[in-house]
């Protein structure tokens, strides 16, 4: 028998009662956000008629520590503290002398680290009597995250889903309605924004810019709805650090730490919430010095072939400016099976940590990460969604230099969600079906010919 | 914060290192199994052809406590020890003083309890040279489980699915060949039985009773390849054993112990895995009586309704006789949801504690136990499969007579495996299309007039 544990594990009393606020330990400050219209710096009451003010607060909030309410860290306890793995044979299988490690947050209810923002957003919203919350899903994780969040809280929850999703997940719209949500496909005839699109175009397949739109036209709308994201924002992005501070802790009990961290990235949720406390460690000087490297598809390479500026967060130009890694707000990306990775712009945090040189950005094509998919499931046995399987194809490249250079590092991946909702992706790429895409440089140079031009 | 833990889980440490076998501890022994020319009682060597001789002595054997090997724990440790759930927000939506437990199964890569057997068959077959494994499967969990541990060993799996089952689930096959295995469409052209049945009804959808016989076709041909079952076996029920070892620790834990144990039941690997060490230890005397709850679909009643007597184990009639309840071997189970429960017979070791009332059997339409399934995804998160809704669904029966009675009894279900594959049935649930069957009790007195006769 090994000798050597499989998982590493926390009990329930160890799950982390305060969420690291990143903002907190930056050597410089985060850019402002800016009102499109004035080009000034935005305020709370800006973001009042979409979010909860309890949201807000931390959103702009400095402070290192933030405090996860009682009520939030019950729910928790439903899937939290995750588990730890060390990939034994996956080492095995790529005969390489690296210690691969990887979290898992596929066990949670929804299948992905999603869970662990929408669960607080309700929570938030709940507090301030909010009855409604409209979102937008492409894929489906977050739709079906913040769906089971608010039935667990008495919410009313409307799902925006673009409709090309619509129509080939059906699956991820049936466990949306199983946790009570209402899904219509997007763009659809219930606001004015989608029946303009449908005017146009009566077969438009949607984009996750016109969801984002429709949702937030329901949300003005009514002083008893508000809209949900399920990435970007600092707030977002800082309910995920749950991931990262246990996984400190889980180290700890490995006797171990890890050399090089790589997360997977669209919106920046999943990279934030596993990296965010290692990269705040190290930088108060509390820890050594690990690489850390942000996965992006090659099909939308946002970080790596983007233009760090100001751009709107939609499509419709209907959000404040944020400072981002873009490829321009109204790029389209292809096709790729890993939906949550599609945005054209980056977490702002995200962007402002590449630019400071504490993070390292790499894109991989798509055939690439299937490929390190079906490698770690006929070894690990978990079958990963395709978003991580980003993180895991950089995690693999960098156990087979270990193996070349015969050195053994540790490399930690976060496995941010199962593909039992992407077999279909699967059956695709075992057809032959998928393909690389060419990296769209002449749509992303229009893209970005069409920024909005911010004297800041 | 609540003052007691959601959920209770063991360190990998303490992964049992034996499997329990009831036969030890039974008041009456098991009827001998018949051949089904001789009428005489089989010995190991009728058994070779089909099972590698390791698994052949395990279900013969009457010594209580069996061996896990090394390297058998050391896959069991990618997902065991499983977690026991308290249903605190179930109790809640039910208003009952009920402490309402659940161990989760549906962790594992594979989704199922499927696992706890599908990796020591897959072992023993290893050690003793087999190059390849033929199966059946119907909904799929089994398929994909054995599918899993093949590739883990090196084993090829040739898996024989339903040929309803293959149409409507197709990423249940795309799971399996994510494991390296091959599926056919059974009825298939790649056996005479196959070949015969396609000759006479082209368009034939296939059962249970015809994969079997495709997959013991080629087993039977080639002295390289083995057939592995997923049920009825007794090697295979005490290999679940498992998980009621395990949950007998975590009720340790809990400071708690069962009142009402409950289990679905279709072949018995599930009903037995929870339930066989807590009876037995109730039958050595050593821990309290609980009630032990065997649950059947209204559709499939072979506990409640079926015959205790001398039977074919398959359609074709190819095994050897088994004394257990059955509806006729030749009976074909209406469509119910929940594939893994829609066999003719029962377990020979289920059917025999049935026998001797240390099991209470009892069928439940299926509506409510789609009704159960979405009140529990709800409160609970965790989307369950059809089969574990039958549990659930007696579990919240029991519950709701505590609330009347105004007693708190512990109630313990077994949720083997998530529903990630079954959303179509959710979806048909909710469209209104999902209705009960009559029980079909002409065609099972037809099916019963044709039973063997045996004098034994």
């Amino acid at each position: 028998m090994a000798d050597q544990p499989t998982k590493y594990l926390l009990a329930e009393k160890d799950i982390p009662t305060t969420w690291y606020n990143i903002q907190a330990d930056l050597p410089q400050p985060l850019p402002a956000v800016l009102h499109p219209g004035t080009q000034q710096p935005i305020g709370p009451a800006d973001l009042a008629p979409l979010f909860p003010m309890g949201l807000i607060e931390q959103e702009v909030s400095t402070k290192r520590d933030i405090d996860i309410p009682g009520e939030v860290i019950d729910i928790y306890r439903l899937w939290r503290p995750s588990p730890l793995y060390r990939a034994h044979r996956l080492e095995k299988a790529l005969g390489t002398p690296a210690r691969i490690y990887y979290n898992y947050e596929g066990s949670s209810p929804s299948g992905s680290h999603k869970s662990n923002t929408s669960v607080p957003q309700a929570y938030y919203n709940k507090v301030e009597g909010v009855k409604r919350i409209t979102t937008e899903t492409g894929a489906g994780q977050w739709g079906s995250a913040l769906a089971m969040a608010c039935q667990f809280f008495g919410i009313d929850c409307k799902v925006f889903m673009v409709k090309v999703s619509y129509e080939q997940k059906p699956y991820r719209k049936a466990m949306m309605e199983m946790f009570g949500a209402q899904v219509s496909a997007s763009p659809s005839n219930e606001t004015e924004c989608g029946r303009a699109i449908l005017a146009k175009d009566p077969k438009c397949n949607g984009s996750l810019g016109i969801a984002i739109s429709e949702a937030v036209e329901l949300a003005v709308q009514d002083p008893n709805t508000k809209y949900a994201l399920g990435s970007v924002l600092n707030h977002v992005l800082m309910h995920q650090t749950i991931v990262g501070i246990e996984t400190m802790q889980k180290f700890k009990l490995a006797g171990d730490w890890p050399d090089i961290i790589v997360a997977c990235t669209g919106g920046g949720s999943n990279f934030a919430g596993i990296a965010f406390p290692f990269i705040g460690s190290k930088l108060r000087g509390e820890s050594k010095e690990a690489r850390v490297i942000a996965v992006e598809p090659a099909a939308c390479p946002s970080l790596t072939k983007g233009k760090l500026t100001y751009d709107f967060g939609d499509t419709g130009h209907l959000t404040p400016l944020v400072k981002m890694h873009t490829l321009g707000s109204t790029f389209i990306p292809p096709g790729i099976h890993a939906g949550g990775l599609r945005y054209h712009g980056m977490g702002p945090l995200v962007s402002h940590l590449v630019h400071l040189g504490e993070v390292e950005p790499v894109a991989v094509p798509q055939l690439e990460i299937f490929q390190a998919a079906v490698q770690f499931a006929r070894a690990e046995g978990i079958i990963p969604a395709p978003e991580p399987s980003h993180a895991l194809a950089i995690a693999i490249r960098e156990a087979l230099k270990c193996k070349e250079e015969g050195k053994s590092r540790a490399i930690l991946f976060n496995l941010c969600g199962h593909g039992h909702f992407d077999m279909q992706a699967y059956t695709d790429y075992f057809a032959g079906k998928l393909r690389d895409y060419e990296y769209p440089a002449e749509e992303v140079a229009m893209a970005l010919a069409g920024l909005p031009n911010v004297a800041a």
